[in-house]
């Protein structure tokens, strides 16, 4: 059964997904790569990476995915949409190797990359956007790649399986928020902690059933 | 050194120390006792509670202290200023033991209660109130009882030396937020985080010298 997940979605400890303002230069905006630190000292990250939990967790990103959708914040700086000419910010191989959906309200025609990356782009409610992604990946799961507002809008609509977030300990004070509008998702998921040696802690949201 | 001190203050995923309304019947809103069932389960709490983890920091909460400091929300209800009977929510032998130091803007009379609680009114600053605390504590440390409010004020003034919060996995979505104007709180202190197999995560706050 095809799965829709979050994988390596880092938030700060007062709840953001992103700093601000976000730009060509600063895509978290103030967060910097603060955020990611964590991931950054990974083996999953690179080969002189670490492994241990963070690693654990970070691998699963990868695995049996069929596509992704993520957020117009997360393909481009904001006013993209106007540059005829902006291909994401990954190169000529995006690391995602599968159909890969950007939710804006400016589609445009699809942009074919190497590596097996084609992105969409879909003017889409999230149920119907997963519609059309779950369809695009061959019986493999779907991942929900962010930005916070896309993670938050999946799981305020009920259409996210299993999530895994990361709580950083620092404190942004703004930004996207990822728990607004969410008030008592722990009924509907289960949830794990587990802290590491490196100062994060990884939360498990699993969808009950 | 006498030092000021935050434990075994509860604070929900999305940021939230109390949810909303408070009231006589609910003190911490729509909350209710799920901020601190993980307290509820230690032998801190009671004879039939369990030791490890959890029971090790709460345990942290009575040791040491010779006075405490709470917001007027922690002291009573909405409106308990205009009630010239009230005497807080403990009966007549509250749990604190020394001087505590009531914040409001409708100071009255001290109120000696038995096993050496005496409350006092104070319309005050942190610093102000934390000096006059101090002189009362014998030399022994302070204790900043919450709100979230008052934590947040006491941290956002660097008047803590030391602060314990619990991060428990429930969304609350609306009520008292604890991170509100503390951005980069980081800077001025090491975070660390374990969690626990109750499901919360213990965050300890050492302030940097």
């Amino acid at each position: 059964m095809s799965r829709t997940r979050v994988h390596n979605f880092a938030v700060s400890l007062d709840g953001f997904g992103s700093g601000e303002p976000q730009s060509l230069e600063a895509p978290f905006g103030h967060a910097g790569q603060r955020l990611h630190e964590w991931m950054f000292a990974t083996r999953f990250w690179g080969p002189e990476g670490a492994t241990g939990v963070d690693d654990a967790f970070a691998q699963q990103h990868g695995a049996g995915f069929g596509a992704e959708i993520m957020g117009a914040n997360k393909f481009g700086p904001p006013g993209w949409p106007d540059d005829p000419a902006w291909r994401g910010w990954w190169g000529e191989d995006p690391p995602f190797h599968t159909p890969t959906f950007v939710l804006t309200h400016h589609p445009r025609e699809p942009l074919e990359m190497a590596g097996g990356t084609t992105f969409h782009f879909l003017d889409a409610s999230p149920a119907e956007a997963l519609e059309v992604a779950r369809a695009a990946a061959g019986g493999l799961d779907v991942r929900i790649g962010g930005g916070a507002a896309v993670v938050r809008d999946f799981l305020a609509a009920g259409l996210v399986d299993h999530a895994h977030l990361v709580v950083v300990p620092i404190v942004l004070g703004r930004g996207t928020r990822v728990w607004d509008g969410l008030e008592a998702l722990e009924d509907a998921y289960a949830v794990e902690a587990v802290s590491s040696p490196s100062g994060v802690t990884h939360l498990t949201l699993t969808r009950r059933r």
